[in-house]
């Protein structure tokens, strides 16, 4: 949780540019001797990929990752895996134009004033690129996971821009290029994003993520706390705004007679904590919501400035996803089992 | 942000059980050279004392603050400050038929089922009571920062169970027992609390806070990201269930055209981000809103077990806050001050 | 390992100076379910405390300790652990002459020159008395070390001044003030403190430490070797200027057919490596060995500078050892029981 | 310090093993601004280098390394350095022999009983070849330590065996294979070293280290003391079994009166300090003192153990160092430099 790395026991680190040659991550602390091949990982990468349908980015990702140290002979070591993905679709000319603009809703502004210097080509650092090895590092820690005690993570679109969609049956939400349980509204969905990207504009999102058979105990209080660093992770990821756990902000109106969970017969009869008591988890299904702004890049003209202070107008004419939130789908998936899984680790320190 | 610290270069830990005979923390990598008072830190804890009025907890705390290391006739001097509270209002016996069972919402069911012991008086550890030194040392953050930058931070009551509250004059927030900066309500707020505390159940709170005069370029991409460490942070208190950041939820459904903050004249028209681009603060208030779940404890009979896995009626008949989120107010306060600070030293360690 | 706090997952922090009204530690992270008492943690501050002989300080110290947090019913309850000591011996006036002086050998310089502010007051935070906390949570560490898996940890004067003694009986350590197995030498040492003592002078001490019944597999390749941070922790201790694990410097001269140790039976047939290779403990025992200065304040002027550049001539006339290292005995076995300790929690999160 | 990590505001991590593809580092919160390229860091690594005489290792290494992040149009951006170096001279054939087999002196038997599992060739995680990234990294903080505030670390070889040398013209040192300033004492080595290689035998050596020009108030007290994490970052360099601040352990025998180093005319007129009271930096030079055990990999057989607890004669036939030492120059070097700058960042941080 400083600069480019996260968690404690499992330590994840990530480097590279939208543009560079290579983007890659170290997972540190994983532990030893579990089988993992290339197209495990290649698997979770497909789900992420943009260009997989007309409703996310065009761009061209090939995402060919490379395992280059921490498995040996098929199996991790227990040394730092470290995966590497080369760019092999850079097209650095498309950005020369906005060097020195301030595109709204990007990170240039804020990058600028803070190091007075920026690659601005295809965001740089700030790039959602940069995910793509989160979602490799990921599926070691869903296998992991599964493995070691049969938790699963699963994310869905539960709204687009204003419609609301419900849980649905997500061992479907694969099926379609909205990561949607409710398979019988693609097409509603697909009309919408049609219209968005005549109109140019774009919308938000809402992802809900949900992870089962979570071992009883997870989480440090009182400030490694579960569902503070599980919100940590979600707000790291690019565009995100906003994070829940559980019944989140309706909690607010809530009578504290509904919110509590009751206890009969060995079960909670709801799970309005979203499985974490006081940071710890309960063994319930771990129940959280995160939201996505709109994809700030726009063909409809905006106001700004540039680095020298004068007033510039905005258009960006690139590829890009009128709504950015739907591929982040596999990222809350690969980011919820990286938090948890070093938590297991962490757990079984203190409490063997 | 591992047990029970969080902070890079400013750090904070806490210590300390709710009937323990003492509740201390200890602040390390503070600037040398600040006066601070007791009396100063005094002012904050008073803030959020309970018993100061009939709609928060009956309990009287005294809070009678030391300063024990790392102030020398008057001033900072760059060594580990530790406050200590004295517990002087301890009634074990109140808590003793509680011993075996797992209160609803409450930590009783996760801590055991983590560590298999638990210090089951007044919430041991998860109480609220813990709370009291985060305020203590967010005095001396938000002094820092007040003289190191003119940065101030407010938060107030936005929301008590299914009332809304305007921003109102945020300056006006602590004249009144609700933190609310429409003071022209606080009758409607009573009248409601009353009601409450008669039914013996609760509500929940959304409390808003603002932080202003922010330096540009707070925040470490990609995963220290300013809004990711305040939403840490603001998970880290006690009852919480959500957080946002500027438009927060609402920009799930915006179009991007809106949500998007344009500059003009070398000013942000809007701030949806609140104050907040890629992780990385831009100079404008930085804004966030977080969901406090009702009080758990409830005069309203509920069904639950014991550590034996019997079923147990529980029923608390103690001394309770009807709504726990408005007392959150000063402690949100004090943790947004303390991430501020620390990101205020970590840009400057990188970027001087 | 930054500023007041070492440890990983069982992390120690410290706080409080030598003229303050308390000394404490926190140590975070500790397995639940321990018996511990008040009495066991002061058995240990016995063997450190000072005035136990004319041998070293003659300051009295009561060090009462209090156990203040994360024990409930005599148990560790897995919450933050504080201890608290009490100055009940703080006579400031001693030391009002040296407040602008930079005594050699001392942090007066070094800390004026960074923080610009000093609590000159018997150190101040360098005090060895912030030592007593370190004594004081080790004796937990090692009563959790002894039952997890029978490791124990000793430490013997090896050397004083010029006179070097061998290990003699370990067990018989405590019998003496010198901390010596050796100990039918003790009148030899004796006498040569009091000329030393009559001489107004000092010298330094090594002292050698090990630890039996250690598991195979501690210690985190490449930064986090256990040899490594076991250096960092014996650094770290007041007055040392040096650190060898195993042969350590004699192995510069050794040859490599005499240094590597050879395996016959199933057993190592010497311990040149300190039972530690490539970072990671063998099951050998650990030994290292660590050179202290000598105790810096003397009766013999010096001279030296005030904080306005001025000359100055430093005589020291309170009370102080005529050699430091000897009462760093238990603070080198303190500190080599949290470090072991804090690996073995490490280990088993990532290779249960 | 964790793993595969060090530094708290420049961190570094490193991952790949000797006969993996990719040996590489991530440099995390450097500063932006500075200009860097490949050909200085190059600079750094042909000290390293392996057979660049007859004297060290004869395995030839090309270490072409690459920047892949971090830096944009030849200037730092203060995002993570990644930089790569093929692996292009991996022969696995030459060490199948050794699959099973502990060699004494080696990670074989502490990774085995860690990990249950280990890659064999050429000391996978082990070896050396990954201090080739600290070398890179180190070239890019000796840079900016120069740029910053004129500071120059300079290593050289003290002790090779049983020959001591003194410190001579250390500007000299790159201009022979032994790192000696010494010239003229080249041809004794190099008859002492081909003796060895005649018997196949192999010796310790000795690095002594300083740093000059190094700001006052360097360190954090009490537990990130500079010379505590100089000593870490030194024992984890390969080989090293002993670490010496200033006069080191020949204080122990020292008299306090002869220690301390007094201050005329605004001068220290001695350095037994090492450039470190108390932790914190007194701006004297920062010196130091490094044991290296002998290579362990000898042609001499000698008796080990395989894993299924077998009697094993190990002889080692492969390309090996005589006094694997001498090439620690530059990596001691390169760690001194990386702890440095951290810890300039780091004092900056606290105290502007």
């Amino acid at each position: 949780m400083s600069h480019n790395s996260f968690g404690k026991n499992l330590i994840f680190t990530s480097f590279g540019e939208s543009h560079g040659s290579v983007i890659g991550c170290v997972l540190d602390g994983f532990p030893p001797g579990m089988m993992i091949t290339v197209d495990e990982i290649k698997k979770e990468l497909i789900r992420r990929a943009t260009g997989k349908s007309r409703h996310t980015s065009q761009r061209k990702e090939k995402d060919d990752v490379q395992i280059v140290s921490g498995v040996f002979e098929g199996k991790t070591t227990g040394h730092p895996i470290a995966l590497l993905i080369e760019n092999t679709d850079a097209r650095s000319k498309d950005y020369s134009n906005i060097a020195e603009q301030f595109r709204p809703g990007h990170a240039d502004y804020s990058y600028w004033h803070k190091y007075g210097i920026r690659d601005y080509r295809g965001g740089g650092r700030s790039s959602a690129r940069e995910t793509t090895v989160r979602v490799a590092a990921g599926a070691l820690a869903k296998k992991w996971l599964k493995s070691h005690c049969g938790l699963e993570v699963s994310a869905w679109l539960s709204q687009l821009g204003s419609i609301e969609l419900n849980r649905g049956d997500v061992h479907l939400r694969d099926s379609n290029p909205f990561f949607t349980g409710e398979v019988s509204r693609t097409k509603e969905l697909e009309l919408y994003m049609d219209q968005l990207r005549k109109s140019g504009d774009s919308v938000g999102a809402r992802i809900n993520a949900e992870a089962i058979n979570v071992p009883k105990g997870l989480g440090e209080p009182v400030y490694g706390k579960l569902d503070a660093e599980l919100a940590l992770a979600m707000m790291s990821i690019n565009a995100s705004k906003g994070v829940e756990i559980g019944a989140g902000f309706e909690s607010v109106s809530q009578a504290g007679s509904e919110h509590r969970d009751e206890i009969v017969g060995g079960e909670f009869l709801s799970n309005h904590a979203g499985g974490i008591l006081a940071g710890v988890s309960t063994g319930q299904p771990i129940t959280l919501s995160v939201a996505f702004k709109p994809t700030s890049s726009l063909r409809i003209p905006c106001r700004s400035e540039n680095i020298h202070g004068q007033a510039v107008e905005v258009i960006t004419t690139g590829r890009h996803d009128p709504c950015v939130g739907i591929r982040a789908v596999p990222i809350v998936e690969a980011m919820m089992a990286l938090v948890l899984m070093d938590h297991v680790l962490r757990h079984r320190a203190q409490n063997n």
